[in-house]
C-alpha cells in the first residue's frame, strides 16, 4: 500500500477529501468546492473533467467577440427570456440537418436523461455496466433497472449476442447505451449499432447517450464520426442524447440536445420544458449553427482525438502495474493491478502531483475498487500525469 | 372598432403578430423572435415584459465587474460544472436566513413549477383563476385540474371564506395561489395568508407562488415586504416557489428558487435535479448573497415600486375607457370598456406606437376578450405608454 508512504499531514488531506467525496454521492466532488474546502491543495491538473479544453478556448474567442466587448449584447441576453424550444429545435436543425420537429434542447443532457426517462420509460430499463449513474438514479420509482453487466475479461466490451439474449430473457421495455461508454470509452461501432437497432425494434424504447461521439473514429479516421441521430428517422423507438459540455468544453453552460421522434418532443414541450435553455446557451446554439465556428472547431476536435490517442498508447506502456482498458472517448479505463486501491492512488496523485482522477469505486460494476479513470487534457497536462504515475512505479 | 382605422399595410401586420401569437400558445411571443419576423415592426417598449429594469441595470455593473472585464474568471464559469444543488442551497440561506436544507435551486420558476407538481401532486390540484398557465400545463397527466374562479365583479380579489368553502367541497390535495397574483396583481396580505395556512392544515400540499412578492406592501410602506417563506418551518404542507427573473431583470440567467420541507429539497436532488443551474446563474445567487448587493439593490426596489404605483394611478384615470384592476405586483390589468377587443388594442399600440403589450385573451378565465395586461417599466416608458393610451382615447 503506497499511501503508507504518506506523512500523518497528507494523511488528514486524504481524510479529509475521502469525506468531501462521500458527501458527494455517485458524483465526483465539485472541484471548485473540493478547493474551498480544502485550500492546502495546490490543484494543477483536473483529469476529472471530460472535456476538450481546447475547445473551451475556441468558444472563448466567440464569447469574448460577440458578448464580452459588447455589454449591450449581454445585457440582452441576461434580461430576457430565451426562445422557447421549438425555436432552439429550429437552431438545432442547421446544425444537425435534422427536421426540427424532431429536436429537442435540454438544459444540459442530465436534464434530457431525466426527461426522457420520466415520460418514456414504461416499467423495465436494461442498463449495461459500468455506466453513467444517472441512468438508474434519474429513473422514475415505477420503472425497474435491469442490469446488463460487461465482462471485464472481455475487456469490457459490448458483445451484442449476449445482450440481445438477456433483452429476450429479461424483457425490458427501454434500453440505455452510451456509446462510447462512460466509463470504460468502449465503442460500439456504426455496423454494430444498425445491427442492434435491427434485432430490436419492437422495443418501445432505445436510448443512445452519444455524449463522447465526438472523440471517436473507426480505422484511425478521425475526420470522420459516425453519430447515429441519422437513424432516428428510420427507428422510432430510437432517442439518441447529447451532451454539449464535453466536446465543447462548456459544461457551465448547460447546453444538449436530443433526438426523437418528434411526438415525442412535442410531449415534453407540453409538459413543460419551456425555458429550459439559458440566454447564453442559446447564445451558443447559435454559434454552432456559424460555419465559421465549425470550420475552426474540426482541426481542434481532430487534433485533440490524436493526441489523447497517443497519451492512452502511453499510458498503456505502465502496465504491470496498471491495465488500461479500450478507449474512444476523451478518457480511459485505469485498473491498478500492484494491489493499491484506486482511492489510495486518487489521494496521492491529488495531495503530491495536484493530479485530479476519477476514483470509479463508487461506480456499479467497479466496487472492487482498483479503477480510477484518466481523461485527456492538453497535451502538457497528460505528459505531467504521465510523469506522476511513471514516479509511483518508479519507486516500488 | 380602433382597427377600422387601421391601413391595409397595419391589417397586414396585424395578422401576422396575430399568427405568432397562436404559434406561440399561452406565453407571450419572444419578443425578438416577433422583430425577426416581423423586422417591419419598430419596438420601443416591451410593456409584456415583467421585470424591474433598473434592478438589471445594478446586475449589468456587478457582471461587468466580476466578468466582462475578467474573461479567465469567466472562462472558469463556462467551463466548469456548476456547484450541484446543496452547495447552491447553502448560498441561499446566506440570502434567505433558512436552514440550507430547506432550499432547492431551480433553473427558473419554471423548472420547480414542473418540478413540484410531478413530484408532490397527487391527484386533484385546485388552481385559482385567472392564473399563470404553467400551473396547469405542467400539471401530470393523473392530476385532475380543479379551477376555483375568482369574481371579477369583486375585483379578481380573493375570497378566503368562498375559496375554503370550494375547497371542503371538492377535496383537491394541493392549492395553487400566486401571491401576488399573475395577471391581475391581487394581493392577499400577511393575516389572510395566516389564516388560510391554519385553516388548511391537513392538506398535502400548498404551493405559493411569490415570484413579485419583491412588488407588495402593506399600509403604503415599501421599505417592508412579507414573504412567507419564514413559515415554511410552521407548516410542513407549504411550498414557496419564487423566480428571481422578475425582481432582478434576469430571466436569460434562468434562475429560482423554493423553499419546502427538507425531506422535499432531499426527494428532489435525488431524483435528478442535481445541476439545473448554469454557471452564470450560480455566480448571480452567489452576488445577491452580498450584502453590498443587497444595500444598493434595495432603495432600486423601493423606488420602482413607488413609480410603478403612480403609473397604476394614472392609467386609472383613464376611465371610462379602461377600467384597473388593483395591483401590488409590477403589471396592471386593464380591462377595455368600449368594445374595442384586446387583439385589436394589442396589435394597434405594436404596429403604430411600437408598444408590447400583453393580450390576455388566451387566458383561461379572460377569454372574452378584453383583457390586457401592462407591465411597469421604466418611468419614461410608462409616460410613453400613458401617451399612447391616451391618444387613443382622445381621437373617439
Amino acid at each position: 500500500m503506497i499511501t503508507k508512504a504518506l506523512t500523518q499531514n497528507e494523511h488528514q488531506l486524504a481524510h479529509r477529501i475521502h469525506t468531501l467525496h462521500q458527501q458527494a454521492g455517485t458524483h465526483p466532488t465539485n472541484i471548485l468546492h473540493l478547493l474551498e474546502r480544502i485550500p492546502e491543495i495546490n490543484l494543477k491538473i483536473d483529469a476529472c473533467f471530460l472535456s476538450n479544453p481546447y475547445a473551451t478556448d475556441l468558444v472563448m474567442d466567440y464569447l469574448k467577440r460577440d458578448l464580452l466587448q459588447q455589454p449591450h449584447r449581454f445585457r440582452a441576453l441576461l434580461e430576457r427570456y430565451p426562445s422557447q424550444n421549438h425555436i432552439l429545435g429550429s437552431i438545432l436543425s442547421k446544425i444537425l440537418d435534422l427536421p426540427a420537429e424532431m429536436l429537442f434542447a435540454g438544459n444540459g443532457a442530465a436534464e434530457i436523461i431525466h426527461a426522457v426517462l420520466h415520460n418514456f420509460a414504461q416499467q423495465r430499463a436494461m442498463i449495461i455496466l459500468p455506466t453513467f449513474s444517472a441512468f438508474y438514479e434519474f429513473l422514475p420509482l415505477h420503472v425497474q433497472a435491469l442490469f446488463h453487466t460487461l465482462d471485464k475479461q472481455d475487456h469490457f466490451n459490448l458483445d451484442l449476442t449476449r445482450l440481445l439474449k438477456d433483452i429476450q430473457q429479461r424483457k425490458p421495455d427501454t434500453l440505455v447505451l452510451i456509446n462510447p461508454n462512460n466509463p470504460n470509452g468502449g465503442y460500439c461501432d456504426r455496423q454494430n449499432i444498425e445491427s442492434l437497432l435491427d434485432a430490436l425494434q419492437s422495443l418501445p424504447l432505445i436510448i443512445i447517450d452519444e455524449s463522447f461521439i465526438h472523440f471517436s473514429y473507426e480505422h484511425q479516421q478521425f475526420d470522420v464520426y459516425h453519430s447515429a441521430i441519422n437513424l432516428v428517422e428510420k427507428y422510432k423507438n430510437l432517442i439518441i442524447i447529447k451532451s454539449l459540455s464535453k466536446d465543447f468544453g462548456v459544461a457551465g453552460l448547460r447546453a444538449g440536445f436530443a433526438v426523437m421522434h418528434p411526438k415525442r418532443v412535442q410531449q415534453l414541450v407540453e409538459r413543460g420544458y419551456l425555458w429550459n435553455v439559458s440566454g447564453l446557451a442559446e447564445w451558443f446554439l447559435r454559434l454552432l449553427a456559424q460555419e465559421e465556428f465549425q470550420q475552426r472547431y474540426e482541426p481542434i476536435r481532430q487534433h485533440y482525438i490524436q493526441h489523447t490517442g497517443h497519451f492512452f498508447k502511453q499510458l498503456g506502456n505502465l502496465e504491470p502495474i496498471f491495465k488500461t482498458y479500450p478507449s474512444k472517448a476523451n478518457f480511459i479505463l485505469l485498473e491498478i493491478l500492484n494491489g493499491m486501491s484506486a482511492w489510495d492512488l486518487t489521494a496521492l496523485l491529488l495531495i503530491r502531483h495536484g493530479i485530479y482522477v476519477r476514483n470509479c469505486d463508487d461506480k456499479k460494476g467497479l466496487e472492487s475498487g482498483e479503477f480510477v479513470r484518466i481523461a485527456a487534457r492538453t497535451k502538457e497536462e497528460n505528459q505531467q500525469v504521465l510523469y506522476a504515475l511513471n514516479g509511483l512505479y518508479s519507486k516500488r
